[in-house]
């Protein structure tokens, strides 16, 4: 399938030693010496460890979207995004779904369907996201938020999700990666 | 816009302090210590400065998309996506676009169009990716790859491409949101 019949088949790179640089509450930081399998040389690399997302797209019978509006530090700044989390360890990923929905927004709903996996940032992240839906939702009970969160819900219209993006009011690479799988859904 | 009118407008968290607990090549960690609005407790949260990143989508007069399959530490095995890489400092997006296609791919075509720009984890990475289309684009020289890297091209048909990602073949989250931006794609 490559344009370049003359290219040689890629092979993996091997990994001759690892070391971990740093371990935070999220995640691990490791540098691994690799060898190219081009040309034999070692290099250093470095990888992130950290647990498997998940994110969820959370609607109504009246075909609204339930978003979450908070302030992430990574920017420093508000966004709005689709509730989603950190799965806990040992956690089924749909149950982390239903969780991570009640506790951030307060609805529930139908049971989640999984929509689709992607990997974060293939490049240095070794984890993935995989994205829910859940139908048929409706508020039921409050937010259950820890010491750390402030999250404000907010409805909209599924109809607005492309304006959303495009007036980059959603910006969230994963939560743009959601909506397509929601847009490309096939029977499974 | 809110479905809970009573809840408290969001408000900034405040950093009260801040230290760097790593540097590697291609990024900073840092802790800072916030003050929750909602409640008023410190607590440390944890962030990754780094460069911002460009993805493109390469077309070629015949509706052909330049892919790259190559092998990528963080999940330590091999993916196909659209070519990318790190803006250098300084660097302005579309010349990074149109340098990293010419490096990774040998194509070379019209200027880079902006297709949008995604946050890859507002939680926690304080960086931005930017899409660039660039079309009619054809075979205008050999790969310039660097020693750590080990390319392969592989070219297919646009209409693919849901294909692609749906199979999971494709399956890097900046990369699906690339998709999304040409999928619905403004005029200027």
């Amino acid at each position: 399938m490559s344009d370049r019949p003359d290219s040689a088949s890629l092979r993996p790179f091997t990994c001759v030693g690892s070391r971990q640089l740093l371990e935070t509450r999220i995640f691990t930081v490791h540098e691994d010496q690799v060898v190219s399998p081009r040309n034999g040389l070692i290099h250093p690399v470095t990888r992130l460890e950290t647990a498997d997302w998940v994110n969820m797209i959370v609607i109504t019978a009246d075909r609204q979207i339930i978003l979450v509006r908070q302030w992430r530090h990574g920017i420093r700044g508000l966004t709005l995004e689709i509730p989603g989390g950190m799965i806990e360890r040992g956690e089924d990923p749909a149950m982390a779904a239903a969780r991570e929905v009640r506790e951030e927004t307060g609805y529930r709903g139908d049971d989640p369907v999984k929509l689709g996996v992607v990997r974060p940032n293939p490049a240095f992240l070794g984890n993935r996201c995989f994205t829910y839906l859940l139908e048929n939702c409706r508020l039921d009970g409050d937010q259950q938020l820890d010491a750390g969160e402030d999250i404000e819900v907010v409805v909209r219209p599924l109809t607005e999700i492309p304006d959303l993006i495009a007036r980059g009011e959603i910006a969230n690479s994963l939560v743009v990666a959601a909506f397509w799988w929601l847009r490309y859904r096939r029977p499974e």
